[in-house]
């Protein structure tokens, strides 16, 4: 069995590419570009309730930084740098490597440098810090949406939480439905370019992890207005809707933007090649509220808005 | 039950005082000091490995900060910002707001700004990422070490382990030993101001908290070195020595200096009002390797050097 010390340094001790000393020692050092504003994020992925036990490691290994991707594009920052820390059970040196090799899929595709971290033995956790920059105030917050916005959200939201549902016996899933619902589940792809290109543009953005929903009822709650959402194709009933409205895990981008940018949305999608979709607008109203109603003007009523860890 | 919004918001955001946004979007930003090195560290602590599960949480708040601390102090950074990540059972919502004071206290005593967080409900377990900053090229490394150097040790290595063995029941220790030992347990004292006084003065440093000889290990493979110990009042024999040599858990300095510093280093002792203490030299050699004598000159066996998360 590996030591701890051997486990990092064949696993996660990789040459870095724009840090000034990494892995193996008390702390790493990094040069932030003068200027920059440094945006910063952690995340917890804990198994059974973010992952199941089962899950392929390589896919764990880049959904773990995936996740936390999500985070830097959700604020429009270009993400640089990142810690690991993981609990693992009796290491099997072979998932550990896997597990790395998703991690590093990642890191080189987003051209982030593994910087530090920490590994110790209990039940399997992963808890990633992640760190991006963004010119001064020029990050995109929760709480700046204004009456009148359009709201929009990116790609597919639901896939995530329809191929989890297929997993767990509770539908069927045929092809090409159930490849794209795995992918989304298993490999999600953070909506960098996308927070980039919203820098200026959008007036709040936050993340899908916890169902569409529940998130737009942060940015409105810090924003201090109401929703109004009719949303184009909405599956009518069952559990595609559900998970369209409440499913998480999807890290697309939900956003706002002033409804004189809309055609504006539209040109970015296209150059993006990424489904951006109107699903209503905001309004002066009690602060987190949301009316959702069909193509025929009915209410309706969610079973739930999303996902709390301690509910 | 407090929803987990509910919680962060009652128990983890403050006011912050050098930060631009903190608790509360998906990410916080900070504007590092324009000039400077950032200097980052990230730390687990898991039940029933580094804490026992009926640990007052007030202090496991406090030591939750303080060992992430302790790397800055490593590094002779000033340690500036701190994010938290908890992995909770059932949460009692007292037990979370003990373990919150404990945390700002000692947060508010090295003036740190908690800027970040994600809780998730699982077996106990806190996941600190800690940031300071450091002028380029003056942070210290375990890999700067030079032949012939003194080997320095601040504090007294070795009591919260023997603390522990006291609430284990393997040795019973009598006041005031007892409070000492189990202040260094529960309450240990990241030593900051010694970490930035050694700026440009240490070849090397890294906090204990594996083992004396096992972190002293590191500094000497990192530098390609052998060590020559011979230890002042080192306790003769039994658990007070295996404690001394290779308990962890102090979160005490363990630091090289050229040798004719050895003046300037009992000059800094006063100063601080710290115990300082040679334990030897470092030599040309075996890296790694380790020779500890007595008094008189007897060679001395370890049982061990210190604790290996997967050994």
């Amino acid at each position: 069995m590996p030591s701890e010390f051997e486990l990092i340094n064949h696993c996660f001790k990789r040459p870095t590419r724009h840090t000034v000393l990494g892995v193996g020692d008390d702390g790493a050092l990094i040069s932030p570009t003068p200027g920059q504003e440094l945006v910063i994020s952690t995340d917890l992925l804990v198994e059974g309730t973010h992952f199941l036990a089962d899950t392929n490691a390589e896919d764990l290994g880049w959904k773990t930084l995936a996740v936390n991707l999500s985070d830097m594009a959700a604020m429009g920052a270009q993400p640089r740098w990142a810690t690991l820390a993981a609990v693992l059970p009796a290491p099997s040196f072979d998932w550990i490597e896997a597990f790395s090799r998703g991690l590093f899929d990642c890191a080189d595709h987003y051209n982030i440098d593994l910087i530090g971290g920490d590994t110790t033995r209990g039940p399997r956790a992963f808890c990633v810090t992640i760190f991006g920059e963004a010119p001064p105030g020029q990050a995109l917050r929760r709480n700046g949406a204004k009456a009148g916005d359009s709201i929009w959200i990116s790609g597919q939201p639901g896939r995530a939480a329809l191929g989890l549902a297929h997993l767990q016996r509770r539908t069927t899933l045929r092809e090409p439905d159930l490849a794209h619902c795995l992918a989304a589940l298993h490999r999600p792809q953070p909506r960098i370019e996308l927070g980039l290109a919203l820098r200026g543009i959008a007036s709040a953005a936050i993340d899908v992890s916890d169902g569409l929903l529940a998130d737009l009822g942060h940015i409105l709650e810090q924003s201090n207005l109401t929703a109004r959402l009719h949303i184009p194709n909405l599956p009518p009933t069952g559990l595609a809707r559900d998970c369209w409205l409440s499913g998480g895990d999807d890290y697309e981008l939900l956003f706002t933007a002033a409804a004189e940018l809309d055609g504006a949305m539209n040109a970015l999608a296209n150059r993006l090649e990424l489904a951006l979709t109107r699903i209503g607008e905001t309004a002066a109203g009690t602060p987190g509220e949301l009316i959702l109603s069909d193509d025929d003007g009915e209410l309706i009523t969610p079973a739930r808005r999303g996902y709390d860890h301690f509910m």
